[in-house]
């Protein structure tokens, strides 16, 4: 319920009548009830003094209820209007509605027109800030969930290192892995594995497919459990046989580029000093052409959050932040490799919750 | 390329210069390129003769080009503005841009205002319906995908059902049917696999958990595969042990509600009609009030896409839809049964594409 306080105390600071959240995530942050609604509205309405309620497709009342919600809920059918159930819902709790928060980073255009067509007078305001600088500093019991979700990651990359031998498929690890996390307590993956080998581990993004494992690849594991709604992000790039020098040469300097992020660490360094402490290695080694993408993500109930550690990213770190440290290089002709961890913001320095080893293992 | 040739035929008509399309979904339709942004920018421009081009993470260049894409990338890094690249993108292109189509139902209100600023006299027309309506008609490509998809539907719910045993959770049972069902060729599951127990049957969106299976227990199995990009959607509820009277009777009124909905399916039925023929079943059998939810959603590159079967959607059903039929009674001090199959209209009736049994499987 405090979350829901911290709108509250918004609303009130800055005279707005109401929010309404559409974003499943920041739902979940508020009010513990989660749903992937489709096209289908699902939001929480959030007022100054008055009592908040959820709208949500009248299947899911019942499930609402079962998770301990204890204000209003507002069921509709298929065959309703979603909008009008919300316009009324609305005015049995306040008499004006002229300034309503949204969240303009997540509510369509056309949901917005909707809105602007059935209050013609109203004015918005945008909370999706807001709501990621409360989701920004973890507490206690998220740092719990965060903390148990990177050890089950560990967990999935042990698994997968025990799994590559020649001939096996990148896929074939992709389900032996996710099978033996979930086994392990793991709610289920935070995005879909990515298990590459060989030249494929050269794209940043690349998909597993049916390439078998071959003596002298590069294996790329990057993958992430949600637990108990929280999410982690790792990612380990192994060895089968002997490596060339120049892969190993790509391997100790993102190793080393890594490391360098996280030694800055700590309250009051800059999000960009983060993500230029490794670039500034990558950069000396002659790589820098090949690392195109920012150090890391915030990570939280998403898995991609607040802080963005770009190299432009002016934001001062505070105790409390979790978010990725993953920089790679890729070369197309040799290999690519990543290291990627989570890690916490703490109050003279940092936590890595991530801990699977980062020498190179020769498998 | 005969896709974007609809998107350019649709421009040319109406007198639009350009169309941004940001649907992950739409941009596969479009392009063939598959890729989750999270909260990047990804998107392809189409115009009315100039070449498209895809505007992408930079770190995805190669991923595009990989596919065959033969047309314009453009890449961004994380510090770049990432609209000021599709500014010059479209700006090498074309000298005026004063009316641009875009998807309404998927853009952001944050970006469209990006768009308004940059470009402070531009005209927007909403593109979503038309891709809608191309992606509504499948052809004999799409419908390979599909009907393989729903093969491997199929057998997921053959492994289930091989898995209920008393005792087993509904996670243990998910994890042997998903794994079962990777090994088999499906890319990924379309949506996270329910499998729930007893007296949770009666959400209709319930979550699988620890619950062990008892004897007396109806197991309800909701689950899709993607097979290249197509997506499948099946439900069976299956009994361990004999069932009562009252579950017995909800299962076999849910049984012939579904039966029809299919019967009535072929070109011209009004997609309400379609509703209504399973509605009436259930209501005559004094369960009116519990099927809460439309009859079933379109299928294919997205798990829910057009055609919405609805109570009130008075479109009429053509050759090449794909849709899902799945009424549900959900009695929460009994059970909750839901019975679904894929469906396509054909030329001149309906083929089922899941093709489980559905009397009631007792264990």
């Amino acid at each position: 319920m405090s979350n829901i306080k911290k709108v509250q105390d918004f609303l009130i600071e800055h005279a707005i009548d109401a929010a309404l959240i559409t974003n499943p995530d920041n739902i979940f942050y508020l009010t513990n009830f989660r749903s992937e609604p489709h096209e289908r509205l699902l939001g929480v309405v959030i007022f100054k003094e008055e009592e908040p309620f959820i709208i949500c497709p009248a299947m899911e009342v019942a499930d609402v209820k079962a998770i301990g919600w204890s204000h209003g809920v507002v069921g509709y059918k298929d065959t309703d209007n979603a909008f009008e159930f919300l316009d009324n819902a609305i005015q049995e709790r306040i008499s004006e509605l002229t300034l309503l928060a949204i969240e303009k980073e997540h509510i369509t255009v056309d949901r917005f027109e909707i809105l602007q067509e059935r209050f013609p007078a109203l004015q918005f305001a945008k909370l999706d800030g807001e709501i990621a600088n409360y989701r920004l500093i973890k507490n206690e019991t998220e740092l719990d969930c965060l903390r148990k979700a990177a050890e089950l990651a560990d967990y999935a990359i042990e698994v997968g290192c025990n799994e590559i031998k020649e001939g096996k498929t990148e896929l074939e690890i992709v389900q032996a892995v996710e099978q033996a996390v979930k086994q392990k307590g793991a709610e289920k993956m935070s995005f879909d594995t990515i298990v590459i080998s060989g030249k494929k581990t050269a794209s940043p993004h690349g998909i597993p497919g049916d390439r078998a494992i071959k003596n002298g690849d590069f294996i790329l594991f990057d993958l992430g459990v949600v637990y108990k709604g929280y999410c982690s992000d790792i990612t380990r790039t192994i060895a089968l046989g002997e490596p060339t020098d120049e892969q190993l040469k790509i391997y100790e300097t993102v190793k080393k580029a890594q490391q360098a992020s996280i030694d800055v660490v700590r309250p009051g360094t800059l999000a960009k000093e983060v993500d230029l402490a490794a670039r500034s290695v990558i950069e000396e080694a002659g790589y820098g052409e090949l690392f195109p993408h920012r150090i890391g993500h915030g990570l939280g109930i998403s898995v991609h959050e607040y802080p963005s550690l770009t190299a432009a990213n002016e934001l001062p770190l505070e105790e409390g932040m979790v978010f990725t440290i993953e920089p790679g290089i890729y070369d197309p002709t040799i290999t690519g490799v990543r290291i990627e961890d989570d890690v916490l913001v703490t109050k003279d320095g940092v936590e890595v919750l991530t801990k699977f080893p980062k020498d190179l293992k020769i498998i």
